[in-house]
């Protein structure tokens, strides 16, 4: 057992949320819209975390922009614990800044990192599991990663290989991390998932914060001096501002780039909990009801029409002789494409900053 | 010349634009809207004859729930000239009353016979060959249609067969009928626009009032009888209420199924007006502007998209990989459906009554 104390959570939630526009909009970024209808994405995440870890012991990094919005879905936070980003820099600056606030507050705290914007439907699997990489991660200054069994050959996500066999703590297997891997050729995805080694790779991470840190030092020496000068206004009334003068000029990088593809002693805790990232229109359709063989957030009229996905909480949607079709209605846009092209819909917002529709973004 | 007192129009305006749905209502049809852009298609149709016949010689007969929409969009009409029905009962009908009301105005009345919601593009044109209709009908009993010179082989329209020759009035050909066409398949409708002699149906007729009311009781007794009780009340106070009490009793048919391809004496004037019924939103998107190749009323930002037909005046649409899609917008009704399907609209309007969503129908 780890002493209850030392544990902290770390929620990153920076995302801008662009695959799911219009409904997602910079001030409305995607871990703060009930996607899947069941609440808040942020909001979900924290509740999942409760019966473990209590509120006072949970961080949330957000956007400048959502802080207001995330005190109102998180009141149970203290304030300070909602720190806000005034810039994005990617996650190894997130969790750096992350680990010296926990740093101050417990030299020993072991950090739970966790985006904000996914789904587990099996939270009770989820925190055994994260239990057990808490004890891995305190024991063994290792650095340990979620790695979710797949369940299809799944392109959308990368992937970690494991070693045949490792250790066993708190019940589940810990095993030595061999590679990580981008987003698999389908063929390829295949053979993953034939193979039995390769998990996806969640990005929730579970360490020492003095470990990470030490990481930091050693393989992203400029990150690091970016966050000496930071660390002493951790926890002053001047951090604030030292943010906004020294956060922007953080290096830009992410954790798995920066640390895990390269650091030793990283370990993976294979996962069953039904997990999914929601990264697409298509992917969050999977979670709504279905009507006449539609998933729908909203109300439609299907005539000869299936595989639609329609998100509109307010308007009917006629449809008549139409497949595949995402249909996503807001009050000031309607956006329309075919599902395979939903990982695209950027390119819209990116013609339409073009044009400095700025209102729509 | 025929003298100008003598020249009425009669406006039918009793169309349910079910094809023009969700812009289209029970309480909005077509031809209250402005479906080219240019106008309410009822205001173009009398703005279009102004220049031929007096504001006090034009009537329209239109459904009873539109009657004070009608009466705004019509200022310059005497509210006497417009003329509610209780319920539709087709063409004939609609006419016979008409020309009741106009051999009450005069025995000699010519009666100019017009859909509300068609385009002409050239009503210069159009005048011209009413004018020389309204010659051709008063000095021979004949039927007079306008038949549309075909552009292309449509199988939208009904066709007129005409002999090879006829007369000339006022410059203008006019040609015995040989018969009238459904219509046709495409196979059919191409041998037409080859052969030069079959014209597109209007449902522009001109012809006096007391002989179109001479067919009617050889040919129609029923809607006769019928026609001889409303009669005696035109003029009258009354008139509204007994139209209520008899109006719904008469039979129902088309004039053209229930006299025109019956009757002898039938003409038909070969137009070239640029004239279109615009009865589908495909037919209305060619009078649009076009926005990278895809016909827009309102708002869109298309990419990689063509051939849409999109009508959203306040909202803008996003159209990623999508083509020949109609996208009309409405504030409770969306409707997405492949062009080629857009006569089939009227499903979804079926689809609703039993469901008894009145409220969007």
């Amino acid at each position: 057992m780890v002493e209850p104390e030392r544990i902290y959570v770390l929620i990153m939630a920076g995302g801008k949320g662009l695959r799911f526009w219009p409904l997602s909009r910079e001030s409305r970024p995607k871990q703060l819209l009930p996607i899947t209808g069941a609440g808040p994405m942020i909001r979900m995440t924290v509740e999942r975390m409760l019966p473990l870890v209590p509120a006072e012991q949970i961080l949330v990094v957000t956007g400048d922009s959502h802080l207001k919005e995330v005190q109102t879905l998180l009141p149970e936070l203290p304030r300070d614990n909602i720190v806000p980003e005034p810039v994005g820099r990617n996650t190894a600056a997130c969790i750096g800044l992350g680990a010296e606030l926990i740093l101050k507050r417990h030299p020993e705290g072991v950090m739970v990192v966790l985006p904000a914007d996914h789904v587990i439907a099996r939270p009770e699997a989820f925190r055994q599991l994260v239990a057990a990489g808490v004890v891995a991660a305190s024991r063994q200054e290792v650095l340990v990663t979620l790695g979710i069994r797949p369940t299809r050959p799944e392109t959308g996500y990368g992937y970690i290989e494991a070693a045949q066999s490792g250790q066993e703590i708190e019940g589940q297997p810990v095993l030595p991390v061999l590679h990580f891997h981008e987003k698999p050729a389908p063929e390829t995805a295949r053979r993953y998932l034939a193979g039995g080694r390769h998990y996806w790779n969640s990005g929730i991470f579970i360490w020492q914060a003095r470990v990470i840190r030490r990481w930091i030092d050693r393989l992203l020496p400029d990150l690091a001096r970016g966050l000496e000068r930071l660390a002493p206004a951790c926890g002053r009334p001047d951090f604030g501002r030292c943010l906004a003068e020294h956060y922007p000029s953080l290096a830009s990088i992410s954790i798995d780039h920066g640390v895990l593809e390269r650091a030793e002693d990283v370990v993976v805790l294979p996962a069953d909990m039904d997990w999914e990232d929601v990264g697409s229109w298509s992917a969050a359709g999977r979670f709504w009801p279905q009507e006449e063989k539609n998933a729908v957030m909203g109300h439609v009229l299907p005539l000869d029409s299936a595989g639609c996905v329609v998100h509109s909480p307010t308007k009917l949607v006629a449809l008549l002789g139409v497949n595949d079709l995402v249909v996503v209605d807001t009050p000031d846009v309607l956006l329309i494409c075919p599902k395979h092209l939903d990982q695209e819909i950027r390119r819209l917002v990116e013609k339409l900053r073009e044009q400095g529709r700025l209102d729509l973004l």
